[in-house]
């Protein structure tokens, strides 16, 4: 156990850095050291920007990533900058560096080996050299449509193919999310969006399927494939941040294929949508595996992106300080828990 | 990557030690290079008892303990001989002495921490002594009752309750299960089995509670309480193994319950039948997790108890291998996964 509180830093307070502060506010062992912004936030407080009430906690100012990361000055940085790998780079290097270990949200940091293998062996070199450790997590990818489709192929003696299917609401997202995913667009803006990338739509397919194929020991025998169509309303739909009328798009449908030795073993199923339930969609998570033996699981509703995003990078804190030096994933670290107890007993001596 | 394939000692050639057997025979990378049986089995072709053909395989020999476990004669035994700890204990010491790594499949052996504390330490000291590592694992406990849960903790915020329910069908066992679970017997018979022991029901309750406890930092309040319940038929079934009249008993209910401070945190439930679909019982793997967010799981129907448990212990050899000496549970390691390639891959350095 260790003696002093466990030191975070998150830079990004946005909506999952800010969800993080909340949750390391109510949990034991574990203090926020410091909270880097940009912009109009630096020097404010953090607490003008977080659901928690400061009370009577000592405040803690947003400042400059030069002037909070400064080496050691934490056990761990959890940042929630960026969705990319080539983005996110930068930071990441910059908190090794100074000798503390990271865990980020970035969708592609889940596995940095699928899409930037180059610089994920720098960063896996640079955390080597420095003692620390990087890992990439997240509820999907992350979780829902790899980790716990590896966790269950536990059960198989075979497995000869994986559908990892999430049905989920996007009815709790902000503005941002509203326009990667091109809801409220007509059918042809829709297109181009996705011809052009303007709609991205879901990134992880990648991460998730090589994450899968790689703890099997399938080699991918070509580029992971991907589809992404609208899903265009009947109805009139109505979320928080967005609304849609009849024939307009609700939703952005993803697939994603991975082929081992020319044959389709790993498929990806991702409809995304506001306000799934007026068209009698129910949401949730689908593990599919056929071997031997089948597993058929589901978790209905989902887990929520958010909250579930959050929990996972507070709740692998501990393990990114325990593990050896080096770029870890999700298949690399014990399994993922929460945390009910003083954060400081979960981290060894 | 290791040059050598991994070698695999396989210590009780039953039911589960005899399936693990035929899949590592399907399994690239690895050799079994000595069974330990007793009795009449001892001189004996392993292929006589497993389901393989040998083919023009090397033929393996069953043997005595003494002759087979010698010094680093394996990277691994399989060790399938027993339920609980205090049984296998000097079967596995016997391992760790001859610094063998162990995968055992007693069900106590999951967290012999739960049942048996003192041998566990000792267990722990053996095998840093002697620079290996042992683990129990199968699929319940091992996976569906506790690591699945605890797995899908790691996407909440906050856990309030838990509850881990396995609805089983018993016809594939053979007749030990059968007179384990009380199957068959008046409701009288039962009850007195079940106060003498001599229906054992199932074990794993104070194992799987434990492990999900100690994952998540709940100090357990006191002890793991039991009910058992005989499952009376309305209706004729019958199994392989067993054929019951209305009346009698056709199946094993059992609960469990885990205290923290006083109050209701994690709940098992575990009916375990023969043909339940012969009364509508529909079989299934069930977690349902009350927090921040709920959880909502269901694998239907169930992953069957004897593949899933040859599959888990095999599939753990590889983490065991690469784990730090000493005694470790399925919380310390990294998840399970299927093996589909070739398991020296999977072996660091
Ligand atoms: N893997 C997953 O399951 C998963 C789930 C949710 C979010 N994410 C990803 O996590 C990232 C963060 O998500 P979010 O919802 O909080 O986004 P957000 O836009 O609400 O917040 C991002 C915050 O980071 C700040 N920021 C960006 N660059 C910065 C810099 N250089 N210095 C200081 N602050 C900087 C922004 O000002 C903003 O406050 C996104 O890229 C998102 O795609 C992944
Ligand atoms: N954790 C789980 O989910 C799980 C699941 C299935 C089985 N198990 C446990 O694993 C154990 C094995 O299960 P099984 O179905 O194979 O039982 P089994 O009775 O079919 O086989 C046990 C075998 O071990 C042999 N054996 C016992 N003691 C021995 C000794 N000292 N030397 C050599 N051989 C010996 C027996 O002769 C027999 O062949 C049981 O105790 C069972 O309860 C656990």
């Amino acid at each position: 156990m260790k003696k002093e509180n466990v030191r975070v830093i998150i830079w990004g307070l946005g909506a999952m850095g800010g969800g993080m502060a909340d949750m390391l506010l109510k949990k034991k062992g574990v203090d926020i050291v410091g909270v880097v912004g940009r912009g109009a936030k630096i020097g404010k407080s953090i607490y003008e920007f977080i659901q928690t009430e400061r009370g009577d906690r000592p405040d803690v100012i947003i400042d400059t990533y030069e002037n909070v990361i400064t080496e050691k000055a934490a056990d761990v940085v959890l940042l929630c900058t960026d969705s990319f790998t080539r983005n996110a780079f930068d930071k990441i290097k910059y908190c090794l560096e100074k000798k503390i270990n990271v865990v980020s949200s970035a969708e592609e940091m889940a596995y940095p080996q699928a899409q930037e293998p180059e610089l994920a062996a720098e960063m896996d070199r640079i955390a080597k050299e420095n003692g620390v450790t990087v890992l990439g997590t997240g509820i999907n990818p992350g979780l829902i449509m790899d980790l716990l489709v590896v966790c269950l192929t536990g059960a198989c003696i075979d497995v000869d193919h994986v559908t990892a299917r999430r049905v989920n609401s996007l009815s709790p997202f902000g503005p941002a999310v509203m326009h990667e995913q091109g809801i409220g667009t007509t059918v042809e803006e829709f297109k181009e969006g996705a011809a052009t990338g303007k709609i991205a739509g879901h990134v992880g397919f990648n991460e998730s399927i090589r994450m899968i194929s790689d703890a099997l020991g399938w080699k991918l025998s070509g580029k992971v494939e991907q589809t992404m169509e609208p899903i265009v309303t009947n109805v009139h739909r109505k979320a928080p941040y967005a609304e849609v009328q009849p024939g307009y798009v609700a939703g952005c449908a993803m697939k994603g294929y991975g082929y081992v030795d020319g044959e389709l073993k790993i498929e990806m199923d991702h409809p995304q949508q506001i306000e799934p339930e007026t068209e009698g969609t129910n949401t949730g998570d689908y593990v599919i595996i056929k071997g031997t033996p089948n597993i058929n699981m589901a978790n209905k509703p989902e887990v929520p992106g958010g909250i579930g995003t959050i929990a996972m990078c507070v709740n692998m804190i501990p393990h990114v300080i325990n593990a050896k030096p080096g770029l870890k994933t999700m298949i690399d670290l014990p399994v993922p828990r929460a945390i009910m107890g003083d954060m400081r007993e979960l981290i060894e001596e």
